[in-house]
């Protein structure tokens, strides 16, 4: 199932070209993430507490077309492949009917001592 | 041949995890793209004043291993791919021998109507 | 009146502090700008199509106690002294009761040529 | 004694209004801290391993002219008053010859229990 997430673009996320600057997509979808994990009913902070932070290990990112000031932009979020280590997303961005940005993010969960651990089983249940 | 680029670690690069944010070693690969860009003897300016920007299309990132507050990290950009319309990068971030980020950008060059152009011919000539 | 804006501290706002990085506040704040401009019904963009800009001159800021990563902050932006020339907002940052940051931010406005001039007939009408 | 930082300005810095986004001032006169205290003689990882970290209590901020893409800055870093639990520095950008900001930053040490304690005595030391 897909996640949306909307945004506003504010004068902090273009450049001089007028547009949107282009590692800013990945603070969007970032954002999107921390949404979708907390729609899966999995807690950041406890994670943290419990020495658990999410890692974006790879990315692929076609930018499609130039977002602007002002734009309003939503996020879509789906899991397209999960093993116990590690979730593939899907995030893409839109303006409207008009696809900006697609990428592929494949997350793995750190342990307290740096290494992969398993996903939180909320995040697995919640791929398809 | 291979362009190097450094640069150190400030705070405005890290998040609460204690390591460099992951959208960032975007903007650290484009620093290195505009040095390696003026090392090739195109003026951005002059191509700006033109209607002409660089524009990238794709990326496709590694997240190795974290870099950290107060590193010194080198951005090795090396060109690995060229036609008349557009450029591939190899933008590879080390700190001394480890490998912390490996990534491959597709740029493109966008004319005054926001349309592809072809790319400065210095910079094809950058090529190997 | 004060006009109220809510926004989300995502990891890209933290730094290894744990804490949002201090230059952050005046992305929140100028988010809330935007938002305060346009309950005004001023047009950013159709002012930007006649060259004219509003710039920050000067700014005074109160760091009080920290924000965190996942806390719901809301920015208060009231104006406080109005000129033809100049206007002087209050900007605040709250995370419910607590009071996290304190600013005074002066804006002109600037026109084709690089000069301030008079602010849009809206906004001034928006002061106290 | 003031202490010089050279940087440059990149596509990062800018935004839509074609100049250095307000905000990042306050990323540029960062980094010249860090090498500031770096000059003092003061290890901010061992102080941070220590439980100490430098904390900003207040800034005031003049943009007088603004910085644009590719332009080279330097910030300029003088310590004004200090007293044990504070520091008030003052921090300059300049291009060339023109003056662009001016900015005083208060800042206090933060212990472990998240209280001010002493400045390092080596910061203290630095004053004039």
């Amino acid at each position: 199932m897909t996640h949306a997430f909307d945004l506003r673009v504010y004068y902090e996320d273009t450049d001089l070209a007028g547009i949107v600057y282009y590692a800013n997509y990945l603070r969007f979808i970032e954002r999107a993430r921390t949404e979708w994990v907390r729609a899966q009913g999995v807690d950041q902070l406890a994670l943290r507490a419990a020495g658990i932070v999410f890692a974006v290990r790879r990315i692929e990112a076609d930018y499609l077309a130039p977002a602007r000031f002002d734009d309003l932009l939503q996020v879509r979020t789906a899991p397209i492949a999960t093993t116990a280590a590690r979730i593939v997303l899907a995030q893409d961005v839109w303006r409207g009917d008009s696809h900006l940005f697609a990428s592929r993010v494949t997350l793995v969960a750190i342990g307290p001592g740096g290494r992969a651990v398993r996903l939180p089983p909320m995040t697995a249940s919640a791929a398809p």
